[in-house]
């Protein structure tokens, strides 16, 4: 299949077809979508760097991230560079938005960068096998695991934190503070990310408590992002509902959401108690500090590239490793 | 010269050098410095990736961190990413301690990945004709110039702010709101780095002022890390000197200042006024807000990779870009 099959299958020119798979801005949302079903349809993939044609061998290893602004992937990313560094490898990072494709971006990798193995740092817990069948080399999930799709154990390799558990003990720590009336600060409810399995926690500890989900209490920003929380938070609060406590499933929405409480005139924690997961430097910063579980970032990481220089230099098979979180108290718990 | 070579001169072991040039923990602090004192005299760059040797042209851009989990080069990093590779290239990243030698790291980068170009972010501003003769590419200095060192305007591109400026303007703003005993937290006061510029500016404008400079009130981490900011600030505190403003050369050194303050019972802003530079996101998000001159980081991602890009397939020459801060009015000037 060739850039004008596509080009003919989705009736636009090869310009189009072009500009699609290069990501160049100018082009309609409707050819875009056409390209993209097609696409999709016949799992193409292109490969556009002809100056790498020439490349036999790399030492390439692929990182994928999802949403890099994201302060809680900093430190997991400066180790996994020394780290692969030092086994020898390259590091070729490549990040995307949190609406894109990753397992479309890492195919187009494998082939333009010639990659030995692969990272998807976040991601989404849906790959199927039909889908991964664009994937030909050994590949991490970190953060997150595979458990909304259908791969087996021995397909994929993944180091990450039991997020449904963090998020079930965070919202367990505000019932032990005697909070019944408990909002939470959400990405997605069923997006298919680690937002829906940190949902799925705190609606595990509500039915615990036999406590009805309240739908008026979910604020979905459909982001991850501190600014879209803090907009979030602040709209939400318009609607001056009942609450005394906050679960919000990161640090960094946390931290949105605190500044827009702050505003709105309430304290924390006298007013509202506020908890959330991953523990990032910043949130140990603020006033008053974040309490939160926190996931050990740089084991994360070295865990991570271990794995995958096992897998790609000894041929080991693919393994998947769960960490535990530690509580950091903070301030905002009461 | 071979590594047998440095053996000899430097008196170790082959595996010891060995060892010293891969960066391996286990050598004493003796032997490294013996061989690096020897590479350093003979300006010799280990080609150790023996599995590269048999590339012979590759689209890499390499990017050389100085201190990467400086969240204030996040933002810069996630364009850089995105350009370079919308460009045709791929970023390859390195990081770097703020004690290790960017040059040496770039050079043998430069061979290793078959570099076409280079980006230095962060970094020292006395670079010599000399030690960059190990450097064959194009190479930009971002966040930072030569301003300490030999290198005519024509050897290297460079993208910044006025540093000096920036930190002079934050002081006025110190001095216009009242303030006469002013501290300063900077990493060092002559480490060639941003730092000593930074305080040069801090200087200029209390001369301006007619006032002497006091060095008890001169806080010195040899750090940018947010924690040895807070922990610096912390003993700075016990000494128990007057003042009622304090410049903190960095954002993330201000927060981590601004936690030691809280915990020794100093208000910000009514007992201390605090004022920075470069406008990190999470500082946004502090209580209160700090008020600080914002680095224009997409800004300056953007136009250091532009400039490269020219540079290495245009054959344009040179150049040296200075943007505007902008002052973020915040909450901790009082």
């Amino acid at each position: 299949m060739t850039i004008k099959d596509i080009a003919r299958l989705a009736d636009v020119s090869v310009s189009t077809v072009s500009r699609v798979l290069n990501n160049h801005p100018d082009v309609s949302a409707k050819a875009k979508e056409r390209v993209l079903a097609v696409v999709d349809k016949y799992n193409y993939i292109p490969n556009t760097s002809a100056r790498e044609l020439g490349k036999s061998t790399s030492d390439n290893i692929g990182v994928v991230v999802r949403g890099m602004a994201n302060p809680f992937y900093t430190k997991i990313i400066t180790v996994m560079g020394s780290l692969i560094e030092k086994a020898g490898f390259t590091m070729v990072m490549q990040q995307i938005g949190i609406t894109d494709d990753e397992i479309m971006t890492a195919a187009m990798m494998e082939r333009e960068k010639h990659l030995q193995g692969l990272i998807f740092l976040g991601g989404k817990l849906d790959y199927t096998k039909e889908k991964m069948q664009c994937i030909n080399i050994p590949y991490v999930c970190l953060t997150f695991n595979n458990q909304y799709g259908n791969l087996a154990d021995s397909d994929y390799s993944s180091v990450c934190i039991d997020d449904n558990q963090a998020a079930y003990e965070a919202v367990e720590a505000l019932f032990n503070h005697g909070h019944k009336k408990i909002a939470v600060l959400l990405s997605g409810a069923c997006d298919g990310s680690v937002s829906q399995v940190r949902f799925a926690g705190f609606k595990r500890a509500l039915q615990n408590h036999g406590i009805e989900l309240d739908e008026n209490l979910i604020i979905e920003i459909n982001s991850y992002n501190i600014t879209d929380a803090y907009e979030g938070m602040k709209q939400w609060l318009k609607k001056d509902l009942d609450f005394t406590a906050l679960f919000a499933i990161s640090d960094n929405m946390a931290m949105g959401a605190m500044k827009a409480l702050r505003e709105a005139g309430k304290n924390v924690p006298e007013d509202v108690a506020v908890i959330a997961i991953d523990g990032i430097e910043a949130s140990e910063y603020m006033n008053p500090v974040l309490s939160t579980f926190c996931q050990p970032m740089e084991e994360m990481g070295r865990e991570a590239v271990n794995l995958l220089v096992d897998i790609i230099e000894e041929g080991k098979p693919n393994k998947h490793i769960t960490l535990k979180p530690l509580l950091r108290a903070g301030e905002t718990l009461k």
